[in-house]
């Protein structure tokens, strides 16, 4: 299959990230119109340099485009994602009742060490995404986004990054935060709200973590794509990683298909 | 129990960090003779800021205070743990098979954001300490210290932090990253032979993902210790934690003391 791509004329005449957007999520559109066998549904991109702009585009995308969602990267243009400008989105999506996806970023500039300038081997991105999503969701949480939409539905890259592992040190540390914002439960609770895909590039040990941590509902199936073979077959991989876990097959199809059709009501 | 701790005039009359480095080692030696009832022995902390002197003391600390082992921290004053100054320490304790603990650092004063100028909520310490961990373990296989030193011992804080659950995504990452620094075996290989202890805050579920990543001889118990009840009871948990693992006893045993025993010659 060829899959053309937007005219490079119209990207190359984008006047901001609100046009661009809007091309890509246009596109997009077509895609699963012209290939209703392969796609169900699209998330949408969002120009969150500009909050109204990203209103709007979500509207568009979800009201038009019949899109299921939205995804955010984080950090936001280097903004902690509980900015107060991003507050209105969340308030958006938890109208709509629709699932933002949060994908972490950071690049070789971010080094690792005050005495060094870029970061080596790429950690940045090996540990550093992880990390960011850790971070992001823990802002999210001590912040009181989710006191305040508590069915808004944000699903974590790499199954909760570091949140299963450290589940119980999220706990103990989370006795001792203040400000808790209005908090009504224990800091732990907020955090097992998050939902986290499958892409754990193929570790059943680690996706066991995840589901004793989020639980069988809160894992949806991921599969890091574009990442191709010179990473050994990732989708094989991580397909493999879910049939391997030692579950009950009902929470496996919930894992592959179930929860998307809950989440993004398909 | 009072412990005295070593006179004040003789920290406030200290030149350096090495003068300071032997005052606690001394210190410490003094405890394990006073009490050999409570502590089998001790681990020497290094003045890093001038490694003859840190040398020199790791020399004293184990030829003459019949020390069992040293601590390192990470960064090692904003350096990188592989940092060329650094390498005479682990071929000393390469030789000497003794192992070297590896404990994080970071301040509040390193942001998570780029617009923001202090880390927020303790994230520096919750996820921040686990991140500088993993990324030690990355820079010393990716240096090539596990490969030249193989019998090298280094314990690394709350079960290896972000590597258990990101295994597989190590080893995904550790197919494309060049140089190999003569390393023989796939990067994954090396991150295995760290031992991990058992300070995750109470949690069976992280402690089965680090045993069957490290497995039973690499996993060491540790309570994180001076932290207290504010984190409600962190040492009982963590003993419970590992009591509750579901693999045999002989393995519990040998996390609770048998590992300790045969690393540190006891």
């Amino acid at each position: 299959m060829t899959i053309a791509g937007p005219p490079v004329e119209s990207i190359a005449n984008a006047r901001n990230a609100s046009e661009l957007a809007a091309i890509a999520n246009d596109d997009m559109a077509e895609l699963i119109t012209k290939h209703p066998d392969r796609f169900l549904a699209a998330v949408a991109c969002l120009p969150m340099n500009n909050i109204d702009a990203a209103l709007r585009e979500a509207d568009r995308a979800i009201g038009d485009l019949g899109f299921k969602g939205v995804q955010i990267y984080t950090p936001i243009n280097g903004k902690p994602i509980d900015s107060p400008e991003f507050m209105a989105l969340y308030e958006k999506m938890a109208e709509y009742d629709l699932p933002i996806w949060i994908h972490p970023t950071r690049g070789r500039d971010t080094p690792d060490y005050s005495s060094e300038d870029y970061s080596r081997y790429r950690i940045f991105a090996m540990f550093g995404w992880p990390y960011e999503t850790a971070v992001a969701m823990a802002r999210l949480v001590f912040s009181g986004v989710l006191e305040k939409y508590p069915n808004i539905k944000f699903i974590t890259h790499h199954c909760g990054s570091m949140v299963p592992y450290f589940g119980q040190r999220i706990a103990s540390f989370g006795r001792t935060i203040v400000p808790r914002q209005g908090m009504t439960k224990p800091p732990i609770e907020y955090f097992k709200m998050f939902y986290g895909d499958t892409a754990l590039s193929g570790s059943t040990l680690g996706l066991t973590c995840g589901y004793a941590f989020f639980g069988a509902e809160h894992l949806l199936f991921g599969t890091d794509m574009p990442f191709g073979d010179e990473y050994g077959d990732p989708c094989g991989r991580i397909i493999s990683s879910v049939e391997s876990m030692d579950i009950p097959d009902s929470d496996k199809r919930k894992i592959f298909a179930g929860n998307a059709r809950r989440l993004l009501r398909l």
